[in-house]
């Protein structure tokens, strides 16, 4: 029978481990950033190593024996608050979840992870997939291996959508796509017949510091801190966290393309928002972390979608960015912007599609991800796969890998599983957004005069303040009083796109 | 009996335990280079702790029992060559010097040290030496209790400076520095006696990117390579190495100073280029790290001074310069720029004072190192003490903490023992520059002509390649013919103003 004053000192001491492991993946996190960011090409090789090296030793602690003895003591314990409770119960979890990976696997997971990533850069630089082929087959191999390491009752993939966003799972998966894909389908067709936004000005050219500028006032003004975060260039725009008191992001400027790096700059603001959001206290434990994957991209999507491209959001900002670029907006009127920012357009590169499209990008992404991992695909065959499917879903053909399968990073770091909880982050998104408008109807008003406080003191209390206690669906039922309802979204979809081609 | 299989065994698993301590060791460089550019404001108290961790860990490798059992082993193991019986020899060495180190100990030098380094950093933006007090003390009380640990024979001090240059004490420093001071003062006597050379052309205003612009074209000439390292800005300049792949160094600008970004980049550049000519295949061994910090700092001060201040350098430079910034340097002569980059001034900035004045910078610090560590100096009657001889020895007046105590990094670093590596790194360097015109009497020439391959060619042979398998005195032989001869840097002094005030 262990004593209440001896729960608390187990307590602690299981806190302090789990800050130690949380200090050395903020070490990983850095050498990471790093690697995307400001490392030299030729550091590539020790930097995998160096990688591997941490991966194993956060490894080693987080299925170190007496991590597991706290853990297991801490489930008997008397006198931990129902947080605490809820942090064992799921670091116990993840702790079992862990020690099912080898350690010789976790190093030749991170130094093939390490390897692909740059055979993937090369490849898109240099346009050719066959550079990235071999390493990619290891890696699909590597991730067939780990779902069996991991275990699943229906379909491999489902040990890998577990990773990112617990209890997913290919039924699930297929069953809300397959409700979701026919009803976008018949408002792209009614989009198809519309008439066509005048969009041509959002390609002229616009300064690359200019356009540097205009995104830093605009993540200022959203509430990002700076003083907390940084925002850096990077060939494929990313945010990261050390913690709450550092958290970065990442950007990448297309001289010819106005919306590029602002909405890319949004998105990731969401992310960061959600990280500076979570509670200081709890750094290295379950209640300190994001909830899933999945809502953490809603974040990022209700910034990007709800605010960034809403009608109200440009009732303050189109006055400032015509100012800063008058070359490309003179004469064009408030609304024409809006209408070209909203474009729906069936594209080639996913992470600057319409809201609509996209989530036919996703879909791709999963059908291909889970042939391979049933082996259902080879790897030197997606190529063909891909711009089949682009073809055949939205209509275009793929000129080339670099705007086909190579533009994704996801796939170099190993990320397979990672693709859906896009499609769900921008579900879960539309329905935060309807719960906070819901509670406070001057919402929208405030961010006709560019004020977005409230609206982020609610996701704070709503959705970031509960870390990962809740999974993502009590998470949702506890911002929005109901699990995830898809209607949200359509209904959203529907009155933002029946306005704009006015069907 | 070991086998002499089972020597390459034993050393192959003694080598990748090596590279696994040089792997968290580039983790913990990486978080302080971070910390230096790019770290966000809030995010110093997490990466403190982070730091520390990762310290711990990497001192629990470099104190491992399975370290301590393969060295023994391979002190009696057949077959190895001579370098790797070295390596073996001096980390066996390392290994019982760090298991002096309690693990506690390390955790709680690392925190202070990220403390104090914010502290320091504050309270020289605020000009306050009061900020940084507080923290200081705890420091030198730590670096008492480190002498302790390690021993010593007849100074404590001696315990510190061993760290940084092997073997030097105090003793051998008074030695050396009672003896150079009073020829330097004989020389900067005849120097007070002479016409000032004219510099107010130094001082006029420089567009800080043409600085930057300039100083990465002269680190690129230089031989600096820009695939295997980068430059960054930081409020002091240092260089850092994760790898010879990922050499790091960081300079800073004042628009009104032409010479401070410029040298300090030629310095930095020095430390880089003997990190990058270090052998890629030792790795985490000694054969693969730099011999001392004297002989890293002679690099960086042969390059600085024996290069970038020389005449020669300049009948190259000086046309390039003159084009970049011709508002300054219309109308100025070559041989006036060249004496006004080396006029000797007795100042209050250690990094900006010229190649004379330096020695009295270092001595000065010296000097109150050992009374700190003596504990005959408390840390609160610094800012006295230092402008006490500053008046001495250099006859200026400190007008502030900022310009005094507060100017350099490393107290904040916890480095006690460091600054007279800088004078031993100048009397190598003279002595370095020396031997290699002696076995190639065109290098001044081809200096003259902007290459300087040849220079770094003899400097790779003859002083990086071996790492760390000679110790400064064995290396100065290697490279030189004779042990350090502080008679070549007092004669390079003498020619060098001889001819610039005419004496």
């Amino acid at each position: 029978m262990i004593k209440i004053e001896n729960s608390r000192e187990l307590y602690e001491s299981y806190r302090e481990h789990m800050r130690r492991l949380a200090d050395v993946r903020a070490a990983l996190a850095l050498m990471q950033w790093d690697q995307e960011t400001y490392l030299p090409a030729k550091g590539a090789g020790f930097r995998a190593r160096q990688v591997a090296t941490l991966s194993e030793m956060a490894h080693e602690l987080a299925t170190d024996g007496k991590l597991g003895s706290l853990l297991e003591s801490l489930e008997q314990a008397p006198g931990l608050s129902d947080t605490e409770k809820k942090n064992v119960t799921l670091n116990r979890e993840d702790f079992e979840k862990q020690k099912k990976y080898p350690p010789a696997f976790v190093r030749k997971m991170s130094e093939t992870v390490s390897r692909s990533f740059n055979a993937w850069n090369l490849a898109k630089k240099e346009n050719r997939f066959s550079i990235f082929e071999k390493d990619l087959a290891e890696l699909v191999d590597l991730k067939k291996e780990e779902t069996e390491l991991l275990g699943y009752r229906d379909h491999p993939y489902d040990a890998l959508m577990d990773e990112f966003e617990k209890g997913c799972t290919v039924q699930l998966t297929d069953r809300i796509f397959g409700n979701m894909l026919p009803r976008l389908q018949v408002i792209l067709e009614k989009i198809r017949q519309a008439k066509e936004p005048e969009d041509s000005f959002l390609f002229k050219s616009f300064d690359k510091k200019k356009q540097w500028d205009f995104g830093m006032q605009v993540i200022a003004e959203l509430g990002f801190d700076f003083e907390a975060g940084r925002q850096d260039l990077s060939s494929h725009p990313f945010s990261t966290s050390f913690n709450k008191y550092d958290v970065r992001i990442t950007t990448r400027i297309d001289e010819n393309d106005f919306s590029s790096m602002l909405f890319s700059c949004i998105h990731e603001t969401g992310h960061a928002l959600y990280e500076q959001g979570l509670p200081e206290s709890e750094y290295g434990l379950p209640s300190g972390e994001f909830a899933s994957l999945g809502i953490h991209e809603s974040q990022s999507r209700l910034w990007e979608n709800h605010v960034g491209r809403s009608r109200d959001f440009w009732k303050f900002h189109y006055p400032l960015a015509a100012a800063k670029f008058p070359d490309a907006f003179e004469g064009i009127p408030e609304e024409t912007f809006y209408r070209a920012i909203n474009k729906v357009n069936p594209s080639l590169i996913r992470t600057e599609s319409d809201e609509l499209t996209y989530h036919f990008h996703v879909v791709i992404r999963y059908e291909i991800e889970k042939m391979l991992i049933k082996g259902e695909l080879k790897s030197c065959d997606i190529p063909a796969c891909w711009n089949e499917r682009y073809k055949k879903w939205l209509g275009v053909d793929v000129p080339d890998d670099q705007r086909g399968c190579l533009q994704d990073v996801h796939w170099s770091h190993g990320s397979f599983g990672y693709f859906p909880t896009y499609s769900l982050g921008s579900f879960y998104a539309a329905q935060f957004f309807a719960a906070a408008n819901k509670s406070d109807q001057q919402l929208q008003e405030k961010m006709g005069k560019g004020d977005t406080t409230d609206l982020l003191q609610w996701l704070r209390q709503r959705v970031h303040a509960p870390g990962r206690i809740y999974n993502s669906e009590e998470l949702c039922k506890y911002a929005t009083g109901e699990t995830l309802n898809v209607q949200y979204f359509l209904d959203y979809l529907l009155d933002k796109y029946g306005k704009i081609y006015e069907f």
